[in-house]
């Protein structure tokens, strides 16, 4: 099947890379309003063909929407106007915006909103990686709204990249991933300007920084022109998550401030609650 | 040299692999205020003997203290009294209150302050691992208050641990590490509090949790044994670090309310500096 993937970076190009690997896609056709990237992509092997977005999507069976959530809710109007049978998936990280960019076309069938649970802080056709989404979850929101067809084929697609799949309605995934996603890099956007701010002495950190820094401060290399949109679409939700977040950094500031060292112990120990959920 | 590892947790259980492995230690010896955790590096083959302080620290040349650093800052004086010519080495997460416990002792010089730059969210002696601090930094605080025998030894062990050594002095340490490493485990722990307490659906965490969710909630698990007593040694550090930490956060909190999304680009852009310290 011809595949065209709509913004070949970090996503799109990793799935570029196992759909060709697997030979499921005969022929990988690649669009970006970037010419650097498209080139890079064409350089890295990630796609066979670099076209415009009308032909691509005219020569396809598979069309996958892989650019910035602001730019897929622009296009994918457009993209559906263009579809006779074609299929158009999405992996943005934000679901409810995309689900009603698609509903006003008379070919919604055709759509299938999805989100793979897997990315780096890194991106661009260069951060793409073979076997990125072997056994995590990916979800499909709102399946009864795409034609059955539709949604058997990217369950096809998911099943060759070693993905489970989670179902479940726009609005839920929204809440779920202000959870697990979003306000992880929140605080890690805030852990770095709190250091880079404060702590002047950067050779210290460079030589100091351990594991544990290193894990929770990684994700603040993450590229803002990916990451705005997302807290944009998604921001009632991550306001709630950041004032509990908030609500909850005061409570160990108060446990400090009075010398509450019982609470500040209990504290720590209902933490540990997480490995009920991270084993 | 016969080395006496008095706490047999994660650190001294894995310091005790390698300087086994080396050929360094003839002889290791265990002691540990839970009898289960002395009986289980002994049974895990982290020691080769399980004693009482007082008998260990007599027979040794080198004695390590890796308990928490509570009880450390308590069996320092006593182990100093025991001591002729033994070298004493602490590895706790802080150094000013181990020095100035060490300060009055006429042995002072016998006793060189350290902490090596390595942990997982684990403790105890199963949490012990091979070749685990290769590569890493370590600190050694106030070089000038040891004897230069004993900070030779001490720079020897390391050395075959793998470590490279960065010297301060031990208020500079305390500041440091509340950047690159105390404040880490708060927001991970007020992370995972907050969505333990909001997030119902633990099943929907589980299943969509990503790299990023786990690496930013992973040192959620630690220990408060550990952690409480860390806290309160190095609480005034904290404090700064944690008041200026809820400051950044309620920048993006600002952000979102007041749709500034031009300033998110930019507390973004800012927060993307880490990369020059973090490869």
């Amino acid at each position: 099947m011809t595949i065209s993937i709509i913004g070949v970076g970090l996503i799109g190009g990793s799935m570029a890379l196992t759909l060709k690997e697997k030979g499921f896609a005969t022929k990988l056709i690649g669009v970006d309003a970037n010419p650097e990237h498209a080139q890079k992509a064409l350089a890295l092997g990630l796609v066979d063909e670099v076209k415009e977005l009308h032909a691509a999507v005219q020569e396809s069976g598979l069309v996958i929407l892989a650019t910035p959530i602001n730019a897929a809710e622009a296009l994918l109007p457009m993209v559906l106007q263009m579809v006779d049978q074609q299929v158009v998936m999405d992996v943005g990280s934000t679901k409810k915006t995309i689900c009603e960019a698609a509903s006003q076309s008379p070919k919604r069938g055709r759509f299938v909103a999805t989100h793979p649970m897997w990315g780096t802080e890194y991106s661009g056709p260069e951060a793409a990686v073979k076997n990125a989404f072997e056994k995590k979850a990916t979800v499909i929101c709102n399946k009864e709204d795409s034609d059955a067809d539709a949604v058997a084929l990217v369950e096809q697609v998911y099943g060759l990249l070693g993905m489970h799949i989670v179902y479940m309605n726009a609005e839920d995934h929204d809440v779920h991933v202000a959870y697990v996603s979003h306000i992880s890099h929140i605080t890690s956007f805030a852990l770095a300007n709190t250091v880079l701010e404060k702590e002047r002495e950067e050779d210290a950190i460079f030589e100091l920084a351990s594991g544990g820094f290193e894990s929770t401060v990684r994700l603040a290399k993450s590229n803002p022109a990916m990451w705005v949109p997302i807290f944009m679409q998604n921001k009632d939700n991550v306001l709630d998550v950041l004032n509990e977040h908030i609500a909850q950094l005061r409570k160990f500031k108060s446990c400090l401030e009075k010398e509450n060292y019982e609470y500040l112990a209990e504290l720590i120990e209902k933490a540990n609650g997480i490995r009920r959920i991270l084993k």
